[in-house]
């Protein structure tokens, strides 16, 4: 079968066996998505070598669960040991012996085929489409933040970066209520938010500023945001290095930073400012499918416009150099 | 009056005019402690000019508050601007345009006297002596981590640091019950903890080994760790760039680090680490001096065994490179 594969460091579509393990699902895949892991996994993140991908939507072929085959599902992409304390309090996320689909130790979904086991999966609702499913995973990484931090509606929030990851985040934290900024650097990403109601400030070497325009019609109108730190919560999801430094910028004393980027290289932190002004900081990475399932079956989302371009898996090369562009939003291939 | 002050980059033993402040008391300082704090302010942490010091006890000579006058008195070091809503909250701790005393923009503690505010001076009660009551700073420090994480009797909690800090961290923290191991480099403090019913284990060039012998009478008994990250809660106060990344090995997934260091430089960090195990990175600093009298009255924490030496405030330069030296603890001035 056709697979997009990290081998010798190198990206490429080669032509691999179907990944049957013994007690999983073999899972055809329909649709999978493209995130900013896949790129840093590429240039080198995680140490990962085979197929890449996590983000899909599939139909089950084999499983040893029957009422599974013909079904249209997702998977959480971790797969514990099932022994420890973890695993057996049903979070295989933390497991120290875990794989991680297309992550660590366990071909990924950017292939014909894919293997989960059958407690991986979950039945697709029929009023979710192929383009909704998709975006499964990512939502639920957005939606762990709920999970860990009370978000309340008279809460600052911000959100420091304005691509793939960025958008699904504001969308799923507006609906909190809250007074939600996005802080980017891209014109048109920082649109698309805008029209969907999140207030925008851009990012630039003059520091930021508020874009309290209409971006459709003319230039962002640029406001200093005082330079006070004023955010009770800053998710930062710049997926870059400098996106931290820009947190601390922002955050109140004793507020918390949500930290979601994850990238090859370390950062230089001056960490007696989190000691002085008593930050927290903290790591949040997979959440739970079934919340993001649900949201998705409320169609309160609307994920269409993140969508940026679709390849067929033959093109997957060329799909993962677009998704690397600036300006690129999801894209997705099919198979 | 004589004062140990950092001018012009250097510190030095100076004649200084008494500090009398409009609306504030006159404090004759009876005893001081040097701090790390310190010792990085003297290396240019904080870009901080004037006089050093910021734990002490002493007797009000002059105050607004005439029921102060004649009284022994400890002072909360942070002075606020009284107008924003944290200071009218009751905690100018974070107040932006607070001064503190010998780190920020006020005069402090290492010299005849100080002036503060009258709302900032607690009255030391008689049973608690000079000695104890010289601690009532750095303890708060220690039991702020108390009011910020519940460490529960079956957490299993590191403190990484055996200086002066950490001693206090660990006596504090043992009065939870928890499970708890000092992490050091230096025998005679780790013996210090031991003796205190602190289990204790050394951090060498091979890693970190368990110390479960008697210090008194043999080498201690070197065994590894397990390398599964094991500790529900790490407290970080080695005062040191790299206790960071010793937290960060020791750290279970889903675990907090409670930051405490202050220090001149940045670390370099892989925050990949925090998001992957989602860790939470925690700073702490001042706390609560109502707390800490307590504690001391209670006489249930033993800082004797804490002190090194003691200096008069003539020989205070002397008694910094003292502090500075490995192996000392607390270094207090008297006057």
């Amino acid at each position: 079968m056709k697979a997009l594969r990290i081998e010798d460091n190198k990206l490429k579509l080669a032509d691999s066996a179907i990944p049957r393990r013994e007690g999983e699902a073999l899972v055809r895949m329909t649709m999978a998505g493209i995130c900013n892991t896949d790129i840093e996994i590429a240039r080198g993140y995680a140490d990962f070598r085979g197929t890449l991908g996590h983000e899909f939507v599939g139909v089950v072929e084999e499983s040893p669960d029957r009422s599974q085959i013909g079904r249209r599902v997702v998977g959480e992409i971790n797969v514990g040991c099932g022994q420890c304390d973890l695993c057996r309090g049903n979070d295989p996320r933390h497991c120290l012996d875990r794989t991680a689909l297309g992550i660590r130790g366990r071909d990924g979904a950017f292939a014909e085929y894919l293997s989960l086991p059958p407690q991986n999966l979950l039945i697709v609702p029929d009023s979710v489409s192929d383009r909704q499913a998709v975006f499964t995973e990512p939502l639920a990484a957005a939606l762990e933040i709920l999970d860990q931090v009370e978000i309340r509606a008279s809460d600052r929030v911000a959100v420091v970066g304005d691509g793939r990851l960025g958008q699904l985040i504001s969308r799923v934290i507006a609906r909190t209520g809250c007074d939600l900024t996005m802080i980017g650097k891209h014109d048109a990403k920082l649109e698309l938010a805008a029209r969907a109601g999140v207030k925008t400030a851009k990012l630039g070497a003059a520091g930021i500023v508020l874009c309290n325009g209409d971006f459709s019609r003319q230039a962002p109108t640029e406001v200093a945001i005082t330079k006070a730190p004023r955010f009770d919560f800053v998710i930062e999801a710049s997926g870059s290095s400098g996106g931290l430094a820009v947190a601390l910028d922002l955050i109140r004393p004793r507020g918390a930073i949500i930290l979601k980027s994850t990238f090859r290289g370390a950062v230089r932190l001056d960490t007696s400012r989190i000691v002085v002004n008593e930050i927290s900081v903290i790591g949040s990475r997979c959440g739970r499918f079934e919340t993001a399932l649900r949201l998705l079956e409320s169609d309160e989302v609307d994920l269409g416009p993140l969508i940026s371009r679709e390849y067929q898996l033959a093109g997957s090369v060329e799909a993962m150099a677009e998704a690397e562009r600036r300006g690129t939003l999801k894209v997705l291939l099919t198979n």
